[in-house]
């Protein structure tokens, strides 16, 4: 049999993972996906990701690739795979594809979500999912500092860690902040993110929100480029990978 | 100090809980109230709650009900309470009420919902919130059983256990199913349940929506009172108990 590559759309709750990428001590992700894969086909499968999340992170719509000789077809394996995986992983999708294709780096954009519990008291049937602030936010200068990030930009202040070769600068298409009952959500799509980038925004217009940062002073940090000056980030579990886009290759 | 009577409205995740009521080997709501409000007074406090839920099954607003001798405010033993409850379990409101009041005997009524996942896969997010029942489930017939159980009736056929000087008769107030994203939602009202009789309509009106069985087998199922002929009960993790309805005394 010719080897098939598979994309495949992938949901989990990251509270008790290590993180998505294999590492040594901890559950992941990927280690959880390729030892399914592994039982299925019989032999070691690498499987690449599109994003890389911390622990407690969760996903929606991650999207992994493999490649293996079989001769099962994208449904039997997507079903044989969700009975093999823990209850905190599930494929959502799962469909053959190029036998060049790079979940990283043919993604057009991510769409990440944060969210925002605002009661006044602390829900613990949303605990695992969201953050729970109990001060009251002001939409508007939230909105505001979210209107400021859209662009292309050298997001170096909230980024939580900058390889010297690499560059910060990256392209967000929107972003901006919605009420969904008492929680307050972030929606931010861009081509990429540097790590920690998505929680240090969040955390960062959560103070404008509270008033204890001003827009204008949102935006000078924004613009000092200075690594880690936009935290702290706001805690993991309030952070969603909702969904990864491509132009061409796979359509999650 | 005079003795004090205090209301409160609780909050929980019932995954890791043996169940709401004190037991011996495992968790309890009960329990873990119980031992916060003796780290706060510094003194053994009973807590009498308004419904019994078992282990897994989740509650917005159950209410307890507790008297201690302090000169603390409600407001003030609620954040104290908070602070030192674990975050499966949150106070979301707490008042002073008439010395007589009994949560379970002044309640007029209970509304419970139960949340099915009704997507094709697994979502690893609602899996502690939901049953994921795969299959295409039809709206009418389930809202049609849902119409059968409003009134007075003797349920007896949906009780898990029966005690044999117990009535089993329960007047429903209202009963039935929305549609909320992916998920099939059942709200249901009455004066008071029978143990896992939610969960029993629950599971037995799923097998209504997929097929396995007619509205008209069901309500004969219903009459036969014949305890349990009605089940299997629904998985616990989809059931949560919303709210308890008072006339007087307390407003949850």
């Amino acid at each position: 049999m010719e080897p098939t590559r598979f994309a495949a759309t992938i949901a989990y709750d990251g509270t008790d993972f290590a993180g998505s990428q294999l590492q040594a001590g901890g559950r992941t992700v990927q280690g959880d996906v390729e030892e399914a894969l592994e039982r299925l086909f019989g032999q070691r499968v690498r499987m690449a990701l599109a994003g890389r999340t911390d622990s407690g992170v969760h996903a929606r719509g991650q999207v992994g690739a493999f490649t293996v000789a079989t001769g099962l077809d994208a449904p039997t394996i997507a079903r044989a795979l969700n009975a093999e995986l823990p209850e905190d992983i599930a494929v959502r999708k799962l469909a053959q594809v190029d036998e060049a294709f790079d979940p990283r780096r043919w993604a057009v954009s991510r769409w990440y979500r944060y969210t925002i519990d605002n009661g006044a008291e602390r829900d613990p049937l949303a605990r695992r999912t969201a953050w729970h602030v109990r001060q009251p936010l002001d939409p508007e200068p939230m909105q505001a500092a979210a209107d400021a990030v859209v662009g292309e930009h050298d997001f170096a202040a909230c980024a939580g860690r900058v390889p010297d070769e690499r560059s910060t600068i990256r392209n967000i298409m929107s972003a901006g902040w919605s009420t969904v009952g008492r929680c307050r959500c972030f929606d931010i799509e861009g081509n990429a993110f540097l790590p920690h980038m998505v929680r240090m925004l969040a955390g960062a217009m959560t103070r404008v929100g509270r008033g204890a940062l001003s827009v204008a002073e949102f935006v000078r940090l924004l613009a000092s480029r200075e690594p880690g000056s936009l935290g702290p980030a706001a805690p993991p579990q309030g952070l969603c990978l909702m969904a990864v886009r491509y132009e061409r290759g796979y359509r999650p």
